[in-house]
């Protein structure tokens, strides 16, 4: 076991349990309606490869929107800062993640940044492959090197599940085909990225995966430069700036920690040079995030001032 | 030949013409660009069975967006007012034909009118039948029985070409389905819609449906109750606030004749108790209405005194 | 007693009073408060001179938005056509008469149309006069030739109560004078605007309106062409287009008659070379339009055939 | 002389110079216009009480936007994070500071974030105070208090320019008003808000401030707290998320430093526990903010190594 309970983490974990009750499990993908609301768990993977854990952090989660962090550093491995932003912007916006307004009133269906589901599905066109299958493996090779875990794959139930109710992410796919920001086939695009938001793991996992980024890409275990420094320093950009939906800047203000979270009730988050975090807690808040996890985090952030500002 | 040439509206024409040189063949649909930018013609069909016209008016034309009053009319005639405005507002709007925004901003994704496209969309979904094709039937016998003309039919090769290109209308579909307005099968619904876009005829056909709604759905050569009354008053309504895109005020203003034009540069009128009009005249302004048939009409109901308001 | 009860219009009345209950009395005017919820008049004034009416047609209304189309018509007398549409467009809207929304999308804050507040305002800005008492009186002395009625005027107190809440309109002022849509100070022309909204009248004065409208300008009475037979037209399509609020495009499929309603429950109509008509009833619906006016619009408009469709 | 030259900055700044020409004075404040495009210097205030500069530190600028992070420091001091955030919103947005629509489409006109020209007219307008004369010697008395610089007032001559054709930020208010975010007189605030922007003081006493926002609300020279630790912490979040208009996001990607900017062409940055830098540039770029001081930024990022990401 790779990972040790910790006391202190498990009283953290006690104490943030108490509001998942005001949260809901997701249910707009109906694979996902199966989760525990009362689940949270946390794993804190330290540069000294030492790990702290609470909870059940051997359950799996699929990672959803936390994989737009993970294709945007391989879109910009594979083709470059200019030509990534090329395709989508570097700005926040006060705007819900799937929406469709600012696609039209700007003068471009540019999206505004990656990390909404208009921008992740521009950079997921931009991951180099011959195929779909090509492609996926690909992006499924990079995030085992992050995780240093091999096993890893994606859950074929999530990805046929949300394949099959993406209603919304055809409507922004065809959007952007039509103004010529993605060239590809539709379903194609969408079986792909479906696919990579189903890819799964557990809290340790997604704590080694917020290590290395926490480390500026350098996973300090194997003593290997996993993803480029520059890469890895833009990603946390986005991930405080837009990375918790709509809530990023009161996020920002209460916990101010790099972190990407997904519908599935998954947290990464990275504390540089000393930590990365992986958590799960299925109870949502109206804005789709972890509310324990937040909680958690920002009780965390307190505790042991990782604010970055 | 059962359209007769006539001096005055020969002489209209030419003068109308002088402005076709302004205007641009449509050129999102790649079938459309063969048009040729100078052509004009009109087709004036009377109540007592005569008919008079000035040009080519055996040249045939795609309904495009002139289609969109007949499958309101079918789509009332098959589930009624209530079920049709369960799924489409009544509201004109100031937005270009193809935006997505109200869509959002709205409470519902309920398109604001039977018009724009997604309202079209959200009507052609209605149409009964057990299958694409048999809906395609339907429509189609409706129109040749409204026309009394047994041999119109739809053009592969435009249908093809626009449903190959029909990216915005994917996403229109896309985010209806999404928000529970359309359940059916997109690519299947936009099949159906761009055949009926395609279904081809001429100026005399056009203004032989003109002639029928002018008379409230009655076909006053056969003595033939066609459309209900109630129907076809309900559709030429719609030709006044939304028939011309977003210059639907304007043509209010200058014109005051319920219309309804199509990109490919048609335009149909209907002139109440009297007679129908068909014009074609594929240089289109840059709101996508027939800048010849706009001229034309202009000049018809200042003339003719033909304005309802 | 200009005007003598009408058996079969007391009988409508009766029947359109039932729907009161459903409706509020506007409140976000102070002044408005006051009137009683279940009032219901009708004034229905002949081309031939004779009047028609039931309920207490001596009862005072301000215009409110019915003095928009008034203005409108002196505007385009004082400056023409053109200078007007360069201050405002043509175009019906989805959007609530009070939406700034589409002052920021178009590329210029020119307001849709000169029923939206944003258009009346820039319309009453085209006001000619020395100064606002001036411009004022001028406004006044328009409407009082129309109405045959000397005496009319404008009530302070609603003026008063309207000028210090009208936030929203100062809002929306400021807006285009940043624009250089208008470019007077701001307070003057609220002063103004306030107190043409404010001009008070009785159901009776508003049917003699209507009825000029009905005959094109022209003051059927006196035999006295009082607005030009074209502005009076351009006028009267508004009002088909856009004369009740964000309900006009329902409003003209279920009544299809040139009207325009007021927030006092105010609505003018014109039934072409036939007649005006005056209708006040305070409770309105959720649009801003009076509920039981509507609805006896509805039913004279069936009963009597007074579709333009 | 309180801050020396220093050669390393001195070549950086020669460098960052060259980016100038690109770039345009701001015009839509006339008093603003006479500055000249190719200045460009720079105070960096180090903790330790040393300073060190390029250019001429000692030329005036007015605050303008830089204005909002010291007034949102005092709103929360003066009346908490609850009553501040009941008031404006967390988070960031991708449209224009001065955008209006979010007020509208937002189910209440709460503004974004106080970083916005609505959501700072917002916290300007919880300043407490007697009358706009002593919220304004507050504000001031505070300003001072941060730079250690008693002499600190604010120019006349801008403020009147801006109040005088601050036609915007007037819609903006009475916007606001309508929906009881603000509730005192607009023009009042207006002039509060002004002066406030057109406080005027030199790079090294921007650098002084943004030393005390480093140390989180130390003044480490007089060793005083002036600013609560969370109120200091809680502003370098918003000058994160928020600071650079509409070029926040990429600015955080490219420089990642909590900065601030405002329209004269100032910038005032913060290292944690490092430094404080005031920068001076008059040369816009197309988002307003200073051309050349953000390619400074940019250098002194890479060179220095100052990103918090």
């Amino acid at each position: 076991m790779p990972c040790q309970s910790n006391e202190e983490l498990n009283r953290l974990v006690s104490e943030a349990k108490k509001h998942t009750k005001h949260g809901e499990v997701a249910d707009y993908i109906p694979a996902l309606k199966k989760a525990n609301r009362d689940d949270l768990s946390v794993a804190v993977y330290h540069s000294d490869g030492n790990c702290y854990s609470a909870g059940d952090i051997e359950q799996k989660l699929t990672l959803q929107s936390i994989s737009k962090v993970l294709t945007l550093a391989l879109a910009l491995i594979d083709c470059g800062e200019e030509c990534v932003f090329n395709k989508v912007g570097y700005e926040p916006t006060g705007d819900p993640f799937n929406s469709i307004i600012k696609l039209e009133t700007s003068r471009s269906a540019k999206p505004l940044n990656p990390m909404i589901n208009a921008g992740a599905l521009a950079v997921t066109h931009l991951i180099k492959g011959e195929s779909v299958a090509d492609r996926l493996e690909r992006i499924i090779a990079f995030i085992r090197d992050i995780a240093g875990h091999e096993s890893i794959t994606y859950s074929e139930e999530v990805a046929k599940s949300e394949f099959d109710t993406a209603y919304l992410n055809r409507s922004l796919c065809y959007y952007m085909k039509q103004d010529g920001i993605i060239n590809e086939n539709v379903e194609e695009l969408l079986e792909l990225y479906t696919k990579q938001c189903a890819i799964e793991m557990d809290c340790l996992d997604l704590s080694r995966i917020g290590l290395v980024f926490a480390m500026d890409g350098l996973d300090p275990v194997r003593e290997k430069q996993i993803i480029p420094v520059e890469v890895a320093r833009l990603c946390k950009t986005f991930m405080v700036t837009c990375g918790m939906y709509n809530a990023s800047g009161e996020f920002a203000v209460r916990v101010g920690i790099p972190a990407k979270s997904g519908v599935s009730g998954g947290i990464m988050g990275s504390i540089r040079n000393r930590y990365g975090i992986g958590i799960f807690g299925p109870a949502l808040d109206e804005r789709g995030n972890s509310i324990g996890g937040i909680k958690l985090l920002e009780m965390m952030s307190k505790q042991y001032e990782l604010s970055i500002f």
